[in-house]
């Protein structure tokens, strides 16, 4: 089964105190598509300036990502930039410009309508609904962030109330909530609307809440994080495009999805931009899957 | 196989949000006395005051603790006083007595002596190499903190030449080798002497690095965390205690015991002090290994 994703798709500015990546290809739409199209078709819907560069769509489509939703618009592309620190988990936000993602309303193709799988990547909840009355997808995951919690509460709840899952970071768990406690915040979260919250704690690994039962996976250990940047959006490609592809939301099946979205993440991790995420096939995947059940046998 | 602990036996005040604890029974050998007891048998090698409350001899003799050598002496019990924030892993050291443990040189008796398992707890690592002169353990493990790291690293440099493992939270790793990064660091860790190093990363869970490989294990999940103090001290007695049960310290004798750590420390947050621990027995210890194994399972 195919599955949609709606995000940004961007040009990234990177600095870390072992390098810098100028303008390059970004976006959450864009990360999660390179990782889902490792499991089943992706259909990317977004938008990019006439600044964008044909290199990005010409690796995009040779990925096999359907981009006929990415419209090009006049003006330039949503642009974004920021420093991490030596502790990668920390970083600074110097400069975003919207431009055309500021007037976008996503339109969605025929085939990104029917995909059976969805996933509303981190914009407005107002536009979050848009995607919502367009779409005809049976199982819909949501991510969104501490800006939309505080400016767009109702608007989130309206949305929350009517998807299947949320992946998001511990942090938002507490902005979303109140609660510090994950174990609580999760249950809060899960009376909001969603019956699978996923909650991603960057290099501490992920919890996975659902019918009772709790997940909890650690990250796979990386030796050096170059860039960071996208490994949360990567994650949920790898987590919801492993569903897709099993056609599946069964305990089982959830679980290892977390496990496909921490092997892709990884990748994603390694260079900067999705660099190495772009070069992932199976066989790697599969190999660092193994690593993986290394890591946490016993 | 038995197994000596040598550490502090302590009278803590704890302050939380939700509550206060005068003068309890606390010190990390204490913990790990408590813990390991549930796998085998125990010999606590450490110091009281006269103020030191029979009830608590009383206690840890009826879970089979050997306080053959727990000397008591002229003076007042060590003490120590902290108050832990609503994000409980933030906690203020408020005072701290050394009174009798200023002086403290540990003596083992006969049985302390010959135990084939020992753990040298976090004490100043001159203390720490006369232990090891006067022991006849085949496999040692040590804790240490940053305090000795700063002010005895040769000394601590020295034991580690001697110990087969250490037991570490994550924030000393970087203290003890420089390094953040937790896969550079350990490996810089292996360096120094031990063949095994395990990192405690507090809810997050724990890490084990050995004979090349890695083993991650999150922390069991707890919607309600009474008081943390002593949780790492008791991971390092079930880590200690299940490997002196099993007599083995193969890959998979490790891992278990890493679980079994993570298993008890887990009912020392849940109650001021050792007050749940104390009350575990080895049907609530499987019994949470089991929720351990459905919390990792895919």
């Amino acid at each position: 089964m195919s599955v949609t994703v709606v995000g940004s798709v961007a040009l990234d500015t990177v600095e870390t105190p072992w390098g810098r990546n100028e303008a390059g290809l970004g976006g959450a739409a864009v990360y999660f598509a390179l990782a889902a199209t490792n499991y089943t078709r992706v259909h990317l819907v977004g938008v990019v300036g006439e600044d964008f560069p044909d290199e990005h769509v010409r690796l995009l489509e040779a990925k096999g990502i359907d981009l006929s939703g990415m419209a090009r618009m006049p003006g330039k592309t949503f642009r974004w930039t920021g420093r991490y620190h030596e502790d990668v988990n920390v970083r600074d936000t110097l400069d975003t410009q919207l431009n055309v993602f500021e007037d976008f309303h996503p339109k969605l193709p025929k085939a990104a309508r029917h995909a059976k799988y969805l996933f509303l990547g981190n914009i407005h909840p107002g536009l979050q609904r848009e995607v919502l009355e367009q779409a005809q997808a049976e199982f819909v995951a949501l991510d969104t962030m501490n800006l939309w919690i505080h400016t767009a509460a109702n608007e989130l709840d309206a949305v929350l109330k009517r998807v299947h899952a949320i992946i998001i970071n511990d942090s938002e768990v507490k902005d979303l909530t109140g609660e510090r406690n994950l174990v609580k915040g999760a249950a809060a979260v899960l009376q909001l609307g969603p019956r699978i919250v996923v909650v991603k704690k960057g290099e501490h690994g992920c919890l996975l809440f659902e019918d009772g039962r709790t997940f909890a996976a650690p990250a796979l250990l990386l030796a050096d994080v170059t860039d960071p940047t996208g490994a949360g959006d990567t994650f949920a490609g790898g987590f919801m495009g492993y569903i897709a592809q099993q056609d599946s939301t069964d305990a089982l099946t959830l679980r290892r999805a977390v496990i496909h979205g921490n092997v892709v993440a990884s990748f994603t991790c390694e260079a900067f931009g999705p660099g190495r995420l772009a070069q992932t096939d199976a066989a790697a995947i599969q190999q660092r899957f193994q690593t993986f059940q290394d890591l946490v046998a016993f």
